[in-house]
């Protein structure tokens, strides 16, 4: 679907135009054009690879999905594929953005992707001192949006942690813990795997040879890059944590273990003293002068409760109880 | 066992040639000549090894099989060694596949691997635009072939993993999830051994110097290294998920054994309250007036019943049953 | 809020400038102004970015925070955010100091931080030689101090581990040990988050090419690179050790699972078995020759005593009780 | 003790000589002399070092022995250190292979190791035009021969990996298995320690500058290259799944824990029961009926068979017994 | 403290001279002053710091002491700081050595060290064609016997690691080893600290470019560099050995667990089976034959020991005895 397609020069906007004009615009010198496409189907990919004359391998990449995040250089171009990824109930949904970024063209197809980037669009036609650096600067405000948008994600992940650590060392927590590091730890290899492969990504586009397309926004690229590195920081440390919160974890489970076997001896003994007590005077001796006695049997039960009575007192103090 | 021997020029296919007839080919300008081999005997690496001038420690590699993956440089020809990986029942059956490939020529040897190489050869011969690069494009189109059959084994094994996820908090199932994981792991080291040096290995035909006869299909190396690199992502990223699913396991199995030791205590309780009561009243004290009541009996019975009732109720509260 | 304004010629301090003069000392020879600010409002941070002319990114990352520590090149000044670490309680407070560099000024920028940096500010005053080198080396004295207040902060964390350590084999320490070591392992992350992006920023000011700004102060980075890299070093010692004593602390409680299962078990048998005998003689064969004799009681009681004592003295001896 | 000295020139051996005549071989032009020792005492490696001028440094490193594996270049000579590895019963001994080449001559010192190098020396011989080379050739000879004799010693801990595999989820096997992986850790590490910096060493000999002694062998110490690469992944691979075994027999062992105590729990249950009814049967109270009946005790007694067979048929189901 | 002030010149000793005479030997060609200072003060540091012009941060270091290891250059001087590691009961005593070296001295201070370097000294003396070398060679030789005494430690921590395996799958070892794998952990960690950093600049003394006062010392420092690497390697396998250990050892603390829980279950059947069996013959049913039979008595209790020896001999059988 066919969301928008704009054509600027020297910094600002100068119509929305049909497909059919693309290749008009494109030959304008200082203009450039920004498509933006989303969920298209196949047929729409073609046009816009005969539009902009992008590469093959490019636009089967494209056209499959589910690649891993990449920016490659294509001649004097661009391709790069970023992950988008929104909180859905419980869950993560990854979806794709692919840029496709040439000299006078910038090209975006977004899949499985709620949020768009009028956004985006908005802020750059604010800006057009920057935007006269061209597509690299769309480029680069595309790139900005989506790693921003990482940012409540990574933040609803430290407060699950968080969430974590003040059961861990709580009573009957151990199962629902140990359910929910498993879960953080998936969302977390979720959000490595859009983040550490585009961390490499954009580090090329701000140090040493830069492609051509991008010169003049390496500080900018720098800027993503010190965001991704950030959030890979954050990543890093909250599976560090998960990690030891698995192994404390496992630890308070054997613990309680412990006190659930101390409190078995505890209450066992509890029981069998008066038992064998009341073996013994069950015993069938002719002589046992006790069973005689008028006060015999409740100063048996008498001794029964009072060893009982010591035995708990006994086993609270060893905090067996 | 020759299973092919074509002669190609200017990207269209020339003729099936004896294999005679091989050194005759190789002397036409712009021509190259594509051999496939499947479990030769050593007399037929040997004639090859004669007609293309292949060198000795190749053709050794090719002989003794089960070498890691590689692709190595001998003077202006290549010698690459693929792992193919199929499934085979509940096993992974690791075939390799040997590539020499020189300015006019490639020659393919596969071993252990039940599925050829035809959809290479038709895919080749139906875009001679491409097929015009020569040998080193064919060598893309064979190792792009085996990698992309290792998604299939690799999504294989991420539906183990989630049925493992899926199971491994329910109860009764940690033996079968243990021995599931240690399988998973040995699939995911024999995918390991495939893919990381060959990952290493395409890495460097696609950037810096490159060999002459990939000259002009670094752009496609490229896309064959990026396959492999997600490959090698989903591989670590299993990996890792298996690693924390056992320690998970492991607390799932102490947590396991709590509440058997939980059950264990409540019924010990259940069962030895009432034995004392019955043991009070087994005694032979000569006056315990209890004994002559005549519903003495029916309400020790009573009793008995009653603190087993409330045992079982406060038992069910705190969850030991 | 603004805390001190000062211009320096020649390694000497010239006067204390109000905000409105920056500009004019700025235009003087061999001569810069050293502003501070502490918890500045976005207005006071939009006055300094026009009169020093700082570049918009960073400027921006002042204002935001939480930045992860970095040194960064924009033109011929330097942007870098540094996080401070002071105790609070028992809590870490983090910090930040943002500090902006050019050859004739610096701007150091404080937030959530408690200490400030008069000492600084009199150590470079005491040392004209060195204060010639001009903004660089006030750029290090700041650097240096932040960095020499984390050696406390780790220091503290190293004898927590001690005390730790000291407790790991003592008995009923289990969980608060495992308390003790997940909160270090928090701590440590903290500082690792602090030491380990500036190391590697620093490490960039000491060797190879050098930021205008920094020349002639190599020798002084080294150090403080030298001093961060220690600091790394007992982090990652500290972190090796709590993890080795988190398995270790998961070991004692096992270990004392078992001497509590010995425990139970030894006092069962010592009650069971007088049971047992209790049991014997309450049974009701016409036949018992021992219940008719006069000692019979007595004796069935010391031989029940009897066997406790041997069973007691047994249990001792094996160590399970 | 001399094993052998020969002189060869352009890859053919002239004659077996004496030591006294070493010097005199070595100025021939095209010639080198090749000297192999065993367990030499101190004289023989101080003739050696005058002989063939080898660095002090080298023959004292050659002398103490238990170096790490190496090779070192001291001016135009280099100075090997490599370690062998046979099996002697259940345990791995270690021996260590000293070789100094220069460009006439090569000096084979092994100490601790019983198979020596006559095949190196037959093989050499066998092929004149690779003999060629000279010394370098002969130096690869014997690296290769070292390697290739890794092989088999790797193959055997995978077996025992594979013995233990198949072990690991049985029952009553979980001690030796602890032991057996202990053990196959142990021979891991010596493998490893012999492998490792061999594989860093050969590494420079085959790409980049290599020493002027190697030259034109390149492709064959990119062999052995290949060889020690595949060990140590072999290796790797080995280590990794026996780290993943010992976790998996730590679940094992507790799975087999919470399987003793269900055991424990049912017997405890099925005896309990009985003894209950038993001891409600032996109260004394006058009043009650079933204790006159009579077929009350086989009534009782079958009361009590029945229970247990309920209980027995239920522990079965949920399999606890 | 000062040890010894000796002048040298072309390799040998000239004369042991006062402090006040050094600053005229150093102006003389090919001689050079070597200074040992045993704990020293402030003062006596400054001293030197005056009569060899070392800077001012590499005195600092010296007299705060508790540097991490490493060889700085200072123009055309060398500082370094290396660990001292003495045993001293069952502690590791860390102490110091700073060596401060130039074209025409050396100075070496050592703290917190009982062992000097009379051997040294000795040993250069005794070498005077290697002595020629200068004050970088006696920098080597200081290096060197350094490093020499790190090897008895570190075979001292071999032996206590072999003994603890010796005792890992021995029976009520539990806690002793794991104190002493945690023990051991401990001084390692003191060790990689003392030799990973050092290693690291050690071997910028042997490759590339060096500084100039160790130039012709290349290959001594190579020397050096190789027995840290294999202190090193000897460090790391010990760790990983110890990591396996305690693996290990919570497997056979929870082995041995079920071990006891087996014997408790085995004893418990043994106990309560006999008293099921008086139990029942405690009822006081009317009408039980077996009562009244003349050896009713003596065939219950000799059924009761069958029962026994029979559950007994089972128990033994399947090991839970």
């Amino acid at each position: 679907m066919l969301v928008n397609c704009v054509a600027y020069q020297e910094g600002r906007k100068v119509a929305d135009i049909p497909k059919e004009d693309i290749s008009e615009y494109l030959t304008r010198p200082n203009c450039f054009v920004w498509v933006a496409l989303k969920d298209p189907d196949p047929s729409e990919l073609d046009e816009m690879r005969e539009e902009f004359g992008l590469h093959e391998l490019a636009v089967d990449d494209a056209r499959q999905g589910h690649q891993r995040p990449k920016i490659e250089e294509y001649g004097d171009s661009l391709f790069a594929v970023i992950h988008t990824i929104e909180p859905a109930g419980d869950e993560l949904v990854i979806g794709e953005v692919n840029i496709f970024v040439g000299p006078n063209y910038i090209l975006s197809v977004r899949t499985r992707t709620e949020k768009g980037f009028t956004t985006v669009r908005a802020r750059c036609e604010r800006e057009p001192h920057l935007l006269k650096h061209g597509s690299g600067f769309v480029f680069y405000a595309l790139v900005d949006t989506i790693v921003d948008r990482y940012f409540p994600v990574i933040d609803e992940l430290e407060s699950k942690l968080e969430e974590i650590e003040g059961n861990i060392f709580g009573k009957g927590t151990a199962r629902s813990n140990i359910e929910a590091l498993y879960g953080l730890k998936q969302k977390l290899m979720t959000m490595k795997h859009a983040v550490d492969p585009l961390l490499e990504a954009t580090g090329r586009l701000c140090g040493g040879r830069v492609p051509q397309v991008c010169e003049g926004t390496q500080a900018y690229f720098r800027d993503v890059t010190d965001h991704l590195q950030r959030i890979h920081g954050t990543i890093e440390s909250i599976r560090d944590m998960q990690t030891t919160a698995i192994q404390v974890n496992l630890g308070m489970i054997n613990l309680n273990e412990t006190e659930v076997t101390k409190k078995l001896a505890a209450w066992a003994a509890i029981i069998a003293v008066p038992t064998l007590i009341a073996g013994i005077y069950g015993m069938n001796f002719k002589n046992m002068p006790e069973l005689e006695a008028a006060f015999g049997y409740p100063i048996a039960m008498a001794g029964m409760v009072l060893v009982d009575v010591v035995l708990f007192l006994w086993f609270k103090r060893i905090r067996w109880l």
